[in-house]
């Protein structure tokens, strides 16, 4: 079994200033990994080739499939040809059924009506956390994250996602999909029984829902991100408690929702 | 019908320096469209609300599920709802069958071996354009697409993507999903009927093996890059005859793949 390369160097002409040369640059690879859920295809994840196992099961709890780690019974990794093998205690679920199936809320009911899948209504939780932090804290983990991507640096094809405490980065992941970062440490969180309640996530990527669910459903209450909102995201954000904040580079932050919790 | 906001205003607190303000925000809005295909759900689009026929019509392409916009009876958008009702002329197509199932290749088999989705190994084409442009012309068009951005200027949560002969820019796209703006384009290639053998693509997101596939897909002999490319979209330019440039900024520009077409 070979373990795919992280990135790969690869040959080029660089043109600078009416100049050109030819070198090799380092490129970040791009590796498809099949999730098969007790024996049916579920879902290809297109990711940066580290810690697969986390990553599936961080994928499968996002996806509502399961809760807890101990719903899996076996998980096999198949390096060669990018497939996962999940077999659960239980044969099927309701996740399966709704995977991906668009949810189109009343327009009366007030709750959950910026959701639009059907997996996100039953598994997104709304933040029940006392953790306040101060905004130096914020501005200092952000920039720990950011000088610790070295991948990034190299390649500049990455995205990094870190869980954190107050004090300091617990544990950070890479990869070409914003997403699977998330996933990565949700893995992480459940297969190593990480209490989440008093931590914070710190993102480079964009808060789009995507991704702010991901987080609701991890348990998180703070997300601060490197990069810009989107608007549903905010409401989600705002009616799930989570407290967001953007922009963060260098001495400033925009906090956009759930301001209680960064204290100034 | 109410037409959706593309940007939208949101209170929030800017920290500076130690000091926090309240103001107002200019934020990108995300909106879901749900494919219905002959009746079937087909797929549910996270995008920016705009152009949202060439963007079915060209995922629809992307996808394999039509070649021609003729293929299509009928197309109606709702837009309260966030629905695209698409009736073809034909009943059903080899591509639902294989939406997003996986590809596994043949180890001795050179052809396609870096593909990993039925669709794409039956609908990328190899490009066959003679066309050649001087790098100068590859610095002069990305810097024309960035100064036409304004909601990107305004909200930082948008990329870009544009249509372009060598003498500059025929038509951009905008969108919170970088493959919606290649969506959005190849629509309207398909729906004026344009030439694509003569053209460029300018993008400001990076080059996935997603992204070179849709280019491949329109037809495109080069794609022109903001950002950083990966290994494996590399790979498949290299096999489909595509010019990629990456890391196009101010006077510097990097070329991986087929040199030939840039004039130095």
């Amino acid at each position: 079994m070979t373990t795919p390369e992280i990135t790969t160097g690869w040959r080029m002409m660089k043109y600078k200033d009416k100049c050109v040369v030819s070198c090799e640059d380092q490129i970040v690879t791009e590796y498809p990994l099949t999730i098969y859920l007790n024996g049916d295809e579920f879902a290809t994840l297109v990711c940066t080739p580290t810690h697969l196992e986390e990553m599936t099961v961080g994928f499968l709890a996002s996806e509502g499939v399961i809760c807890r780690y101990t719903e899996i019974k076996s998980l096999h990794i198949d390096d060669d040809q990018g497939l996962a093998y999940v077999e659960l205690h239980h044969c099927s679920t309701p996740a399966q059924t709704f995977h991906s199936k668009r949810f189109i809320g009343s327009c009366c009911g007030k709750s959950r009506q910026s959701f639009y899948f059907y997996n996100d209504v039953r598994t997104a939780k709304t933040a029940v956390t006392k953790l306040a932090i101060t905004a130096e804290t914020c501005l200092a983990l952000m920039a720990e994250m950011q000088n610790q991507s070295n991948t990034f640096k190299t390649t500049g094809g990455v995205h990094n996602a870190a869980l954190c405490s107050p004090e300091g980065i617990l544990v950070t992941r890479t990869d070409i999909g914003r997403h699977n970062t998330l996933d990565k440490l949700y893995g992480y969180c459940l297969m190593q029984r990480i209490p989440v309640g008093d931590k914070i996530i710190t993102f480079s990527g964009r808060i789009s829902s995507e991704v702010l669910l991901k987080v609701s459903k991890m348990g998180i209450g703070i997300l601060l991100s490197k990069s810009a909102p989107t608007e549903l995201a905010l409401r989600m954000a705002d009616e799930l408690n989570i407290t967001t904040a953007g922009f963060i580079r260098g001495n400033q932050m925009n906090v956009y929702t759930h301001p209680e919790r960064i204290l100034l």
